[in-house]
């Protein structure tokens, strides 16, 4: 299970606005009271950016507060980012690159839109994940991502059979929103070992059943992540003890999959 | 002419390195130099965010210090942003709202990649406009961009047809980096009264004649950028001085390219 920190100045505790920097307090009790549950963070750049260097600082603060837990949670930074060549360089230096200057992230999001240069860069990154956009769980993936081209693939599945030639499942990783089972076994036909990334369990309302059914693979292979869901399930003083209920509620129902599967 | 600024430290002229921000400082004596020759800058955001929290303080001041020159000259944030539609919300709060929080830039670069819901937070905001991808310059653009759909439409036709039902010509540019005539054509017929923003003339190699022949309309419509060639024209002292010859030599061609035209 990831859990998604998609904190929102307006949507947390209000107590909280004692404190100087009310989002990295509220970040830092969703981790403390969750870590034992979550295998990654997905920290969204965009909630973050959104609140201008004070945001930012608040990233920093997030991401080096889950240096304490790195021996056991991987961290995603959900920025989506691409561009040309040596611009990717510049995000993929940001993201995974090192203090003082980079984030030091494990793994970043991806969009796939201009091609092989605009990925590669961060897949030069050693002992660091790319998590490529494939098919994304909002309505507007309908408008291009389910396409098909006249070689009778949609752009989802071009781009899972194009990034094959430019990492492997060691260094690759895909966003899959889908829930449904057709989409799901195509996903799996293209890429079997690969792990995927799968927002949209919980708040957004996806099936879990439906994507451990036809989603995971013989390792799992799947990392399920809930933001809104988890992190705004109270909204007093104890809402990081109400968060960890929701953890546990969802990590149960995953750890019920993964028996029925046989896989733990 | 749209200057870019692709500001990276290693490639400023030593004796800033005096300065406080040596960043915001050379950007400053560039907008300086240039700001009559320029009716547009593109700071590349990836260049400020790989430096960290400073860097993302020496765009804010870059971006302060533009608002001297406001009412001649039109900001670009190239961010190449795009997300589901609460995230894409907050990424155009970030860029296009005011201080103390948002950077106030009059325009962003969009990924098409997610679709409808992931742009038209963008086009939701009065007097900004959005900057879509749609056929880029680099090496990659030919992974998926140039690929037919079954319809027998390139994706990026199929973005530029799309995205007519998401903005106007008021509030939605391009970016279009071909410099063949077959491709300018092309995104003449789909959008004849859009503004392109078209990337790599200069150091990416881009010819100006191709793109001016087949890409401009009646009103001209097209925004070239250059970057490199321009703003490390010089190393020394006199980098200004240098960035402004470059700038005066690219503007000339560009009036000549539009007096041909007769659009001034």
């Amino acid at each position: 299970m990831c859990i998604g920190l998609d904190t929102d100045p307006a949507k947390i505790p209000t107590h909280l606005k004692e404190f100087d920097d009310p989002v990295f307090e509220f970040n830092r009790q969703i981790i403390d009271a969750t870590h034992d549950l979550a295998v990654a963070y997905k920290p969204n750049i965009a909630f973050y950016e959104s609140l201008g260097l004070k945001g930012w600082s608040s990233l920093v603060k997030t991401i080096r507060y889950l240096d304490k837990y790195k021996d056991s949670v991987f961290t995603i930074a959900d920025a989506k980012r691409g561009d040309i060549g040596n611009t990717s360089e510049r995000y993929a230096a940001a993201f995974f690159g090192y203090p003082p200057h980079g984030l030091g992230f494990d793994s970043i999001t991806v969009a796939p839109y201009m091609g092989h240069d605009s990925v590669k860069p961060f897949l030069k990154f050693k002992e660091k994940w790319t998590i490529l956009l494939a098919l994304t769980s909002n309505a507007g993936a309908f408008d291009f991502q389910n396409k098909k081209f006249e070689n009778g693939k949609m752009l989802f599945e071009e781009v899972l059979e194009k990034s094959k030639e430019w990492g492997t499942p060691e260094n690759l990783m895909y966003v899959i929103g889908a829930t449904k089972a057709e989409m799901l076994t195509r996903v799996r036909e293209i890429v079997p070992d690969s792990f995927l990334l799968v927002p949209g369990v919980g708040a957004q309302g996806g099936g879990l059943e439906e994507v451990t059914k036809y989603g995971m693979n013989k390792d799992c292979g799947l990392l399920v992540n809930s933001s809104r869901g988890i992190i705004y399930a109270g909204n007093g003083e104890d809402f990081a003890l109400k968060a960890r209920e929701q953890a546990q509620i969802l990590q149960a129902q995953m750890e019920g999959e993964l028996r029925e599967k046989q896989i733990v």
